[in-house]
């Protein structure tokens, strides 16, 4: 690999201390950032651009690029240095660091071409360069490697664990986690502290290749990358360097972690002053298409009959199976309950697209991240409540931008008698609470296939909560359904109140529109299976003509279908009256109709409400 | 310790069988539960029960109690058989399992006085009994021991493997993990089928003593649970086992789980029929008192004198020394940033009563849940983004009762130029979203003091957000601050508009109200730092007195201060209008004033909004 190395003559030390150098100059720069965390890394990344990256950075969508992960995001001063040193970056843009409008953020973000995934949420890195390296061996099917420069205080998360036993399970040999053993975190020492052994004896049991080196020996590193690229399993670099490298000040000194250098210019001159030098990064050697799983074709959604009763879970999974029929790019991911999610469907039908992540929600969603930065489409499932085990992901993954289609089954109490461990109840309020999330609540099987095939290619984080057990099929099947729609369900002119309603709850709400109906009340119903965005302007319709609405929901009263309503009416508008309809008590374990009664949000509970809302005051 | 033991004459290996018939018999009255993962560890578990467990059952708060945490939750039928065995429950409760006003429920809960942690989420039982074992070791200093059983599947699961390592480092050796390799999870195999070998490597790695058993072998259970008793380190019990063990027809057969048996009382039959032994289960030893810290006192908060600048999270960090000084049972725990969240303080102050988990939130927040099933009150403080690390942690708690308090720093866009990775801007909607829970947001250093020591005796989930700048004091010391209550700042008869903030925008909202001031407008200004539950009461006389309110908050608009604002007029009554101001862009780097300009939360977007919503329309 290095005999034909653009940059033979390159002196890779001297290359180190430029990034060290331009690393304490941003941070200088900025007033604030992690020079010494950068120091400790500046070899083993100035020996990976010189020699063993592959990549053209005029052209950073070329398929057949390496990826290189910063896991420890908060050297963000050496990734930069490093773009810099390959020109991809000019001196001025790097010194523009941390400041307000440039692209070069405290923590890396893809808006930079040449990143991935945000990163700076330690445990996350190392997760989606496992789904990067899966992606080059199972779907691109193309040479590149992947990279991930790794913390030690990042060892400690349990995230990284899931990705090191996914990894060496699927041996995958293009992978290279370099682990920058400076032996200091944020607040003091690590746990092993410069123990390279306690790693590579923990990491090595689960399948890894494992060398130790001194990350500041240019000869070792270059020959651990080197050994790395034969491998046919996944490596880790155990490099132990020290924090603060080359400045004598802050070298191996607690107290010195995310604070720019005090003295810069004096730190600049013992790091041998400012260099200009520039790295020749070698393209990949071949320029090849990635692999394509057919040609694209119309999606031909299952269909349901009317009167029907269909698991939403079920369109879910016969619905996905059908995209994946007509669009070679979508992909699926379990958490190892695809026979209750529904995704065994997609799994039955398109086995070499899907992927079994086993219970390791983090890992499941961080895969998912790897392969829509490579432009594939992943659907993820698990239960709704099992989620919560990867919402800081999910919050990173909108930070980076990314493409991502979560799907939650076993939403709510009506789940019944598993009891409330398996139920998601703040489901809605977590991914509302995501950054241009879309989430959806469908009714039922018609609704289900039509939102599934909308949100194939909708950006952003998109969310559809479905249910475990059966529910009436409500809707034909050519009926279309939009994201940020809703569908008027019951009208007249006569409607007293509004009862809004999604998912389960939309079925308790006609049967209570049939009761009140037949006392002589009218309601509006309305399906709001668009949770996020909302259809502002038929709930407005629905306030103005009715004058009071009730919500209904299965899932806690903060944060979601009542919640969604209410905002409608946090513009400065006047608002209707709005009476909530929530889970409020802890369940426990019962029956699905016990569920629902106990908790408020059934049919008798609706008619109670509308009658209280109509009720003199 | 078997040499005096009650059930010398008991035959272990047909209690296992009664184990197992009683788990078939309460899934089938059921109609539904897992009998088949309560097989293959019902001889684990019986001989556990008869030989080794050390337990009161008449005293469950006996201090001196083992402790057994059922990992895998969903084999509560052969937990519940435990307890019929043992006498605590009877025959016709055991029948109860999953029935609406059963204690008996899906997955145990501590509604059963033998439970300590509600189960059911993967992956969280041994993290809690790692918390356990730190609190027999370090905190009540008695020779209880903590066994905790644990499926294969879990070991997926990256906050297994925090505990592990966190276990291993702190030799504790009263842990003992029991894990039942039945080479089967809900889907289909595990990744390591009955390769014992595979598991004892990854956690011998991590320094625990491992054995490799028969699991249905009693002679060898039961010498290995004798050398996990004599081990100095934990011990992980490496039990190969038959899913559905005992009944041909299920027995290592896929696509039986978490049902109940087809033909139960063929099974009952194979199984040698319904069993009425009783187990005698061995008390503790000694009777000992766990280790006090000291008397408790008087707490004496720290003051700030009105006008200083102080950021709330060094307020924190010196209330909680001082209530760490008068209270001898409140602990601190760590999530290596204790230099950020001001923990430290904590940390100088009681070394012995804090507890460094390192980059590992999830089992940060067991290890606290295992500690105040024993009585104790933690702190866990860590930055509020990297909460949602742990949200099904903290779900889960709130399912079990715990009492926990939890305290994010560097909340919102306020932190500035470190970026969104690390600005929490949806913890107020997760913790919002937790059944029970308290989110108190203080904007000033004497009312975090005050709200500090009003979190330590208030059951469930409390949580405090704290901002990492500095803010003005604008509370004197003797100031009262309660949970639910608010505080009106501003207020004269001639107010038009009420603006409502909490933490850094009260200060926002202040200099817009001077501004409006001004112009001759006078604004309402409450401070609702008791953002759950809110102040209702004020809220409304607000609305009702000016008709129109504006939020403010340094979060995403969704399920935050805004949301609890709208949730006091979702209760039936003609709410006023409302304007939300929230972060609604996706943050950069940029300085903390940038940062609350460019998301429009500053002054001038309160200005801004005062004098919209007072235009006409």
């Amino acid at each position: 690999m290095t005999d034909q190395n653009l940059n033979d003559d390159l002196n890779i030390a001297e290359l180190g201390q430029q990034l060290r150098v331009d690393a304490v100059r941003c941070a200088a720069a900025a007033g604030s950032g992690h020079p010494t965390s950068s120091m400790s890394a500046a070899d083993l990344m100035a020996t990976l651009l010189a020699r063993h990256l592959r990549y053209d950075f005029d052209q950073p969508d070329d398929p057949n690029n390496d990826h290189l992960v910063f896991s420890k995001g908060h050297a963000s001063p050496l990734l930069y240095a490093m773009y810099k040193a390959a020109g991809a970056i000019t001196d001025e843009e790097l010194l523009t660091f941390r400041t307000l409008g440039s692209r070069l953020e405290g923590h890396p973000t893809p808006r930079l071409p040449w990143v991935d995934v945000a990163t700076g949420s330690l445990g996350l890195g190392l997760p989606v360069a496992v789904g990067l390296a899966l992606t080059g061996k199972l779907l691109d099917r193309l040479p590149y490697r992947v990279w991930a420069l790794c913390g030690d205080s990042e060892l400690a998360e349990g995230s990284m664990w899931e990705a090191f036993e996914a990894a060496g399970y699927e041996r995958l040999g293009n992978l290279v986690a370099i682990v920058d053993v400076n032996r200091l975190g944020q607040r003091g020492p690590t746990r092993h502290g410069w123990d390279t052994g306690a790693y590579a004896r923990r990491i090595g049991a689960f399948g890894w290749h494992t060398v130790e080196i001194n990350g500041h020996d240019v000869a070792a590193i270059d020959r651990a990358y080197a050994e790395a690229a034969a491998a046919d399993r996944p490596t880790a670099v155990l490099a132990l360097t020290t924090k603060g490298a080359g400045v004598a000040a802050v070298a191996d000194q607690e107290g010195r972690h995310g604070k720019p250098l005090t003295d810069p210019d004096d730190a600049i001159e013992e790091l041998g002053g400012i260099r200009r030098m520039r790295v020749h990064v070698t393209p990949p050697a071949k320029r090849a298409q990635p692999h394509s799983f057919g040609e694209p074709g119309t999606v031909k959604l299952p269909s349901y009959a009317v009167g029907s009763e269909v698991a939403t879970r079920n369109a879910f999974g016969e619905a996905l199976a059908a995209v994946g029929a007509a669009r070679p790019d979508v992909v699926g991911l379990d958490g190892e309950v695809a026979d209750s999610t529904r995704m065994d469907q997609f799994a039955t039908a398109h086995p070499e697209r899907f992927f079994e992540l086993y219970i390791a929600e983090q890992q499941l969603v961080a895969a998912a991240i790897g392969m829509q930065a490579r432009g594939w489409i992943p659907y993820v499932a698990t239960f709704a409540a099992f989620f919560t085990r990867a919402y800081d992901f999910v919050r990173m993954a909108a930070i980076g931008g990314a493409d991502l289609r979560l799907v939650g089954s076993h939403a709510g109490v009506s789940i019944g008698q598993d009891g409330p461990s398996q139920m998601g109840l703040e489901d809605l309020a977590a991914f509302r609470a995501v950054h241009g999330s879309v989430v959806l609540y469908p009714c039922d099987a018609n609704q289900t296939a039509a939102l599934v095939a909308a949100m194939t290619d909708y950006p952003g984080i998109g969310y559809l909560r479905t249910t475990r057990g059966e529910t009436p099929v409500i809707y034909g099947p050519d009926d279309e359904f939009s994201i940020a729609g809703s569908r008027i369900l019951r009208s007249s002119p006569a409607d007293q109140v509004t009862v809004v309603a999604a998912g389960i709850t939309v079925h308790e709400a006609l049967a209570a529109a049939d009761d009140l109906a037949h006392d002589g009340i009218a309601v509006r119903v309305i399906d709001l299976y668009s949770v996020k965005p909302v259809d502002a302007q038929t709930l407005r319709d629905a306030a103005r003509e009715t004058g009071r609405i009730v919500t209904v929901e299965d899932h806690w009263p903060e944060g979601g279908l009542g919640d969604a309503v209410l905002d409608v009416f946090g513009h400065g508008d006047q608002a209707p009256a709005v009476l909530k309809l929530a889970v409020h008590g802890m369940p426990t374990s019962a029956t699905p109709a016990e569920q629902l009664h106990a908790a408020g949000i059934d049919r008798q509970a609706i008619v109670d409400a509308v009658r209280l809302m109509l009720s003199p005051r």
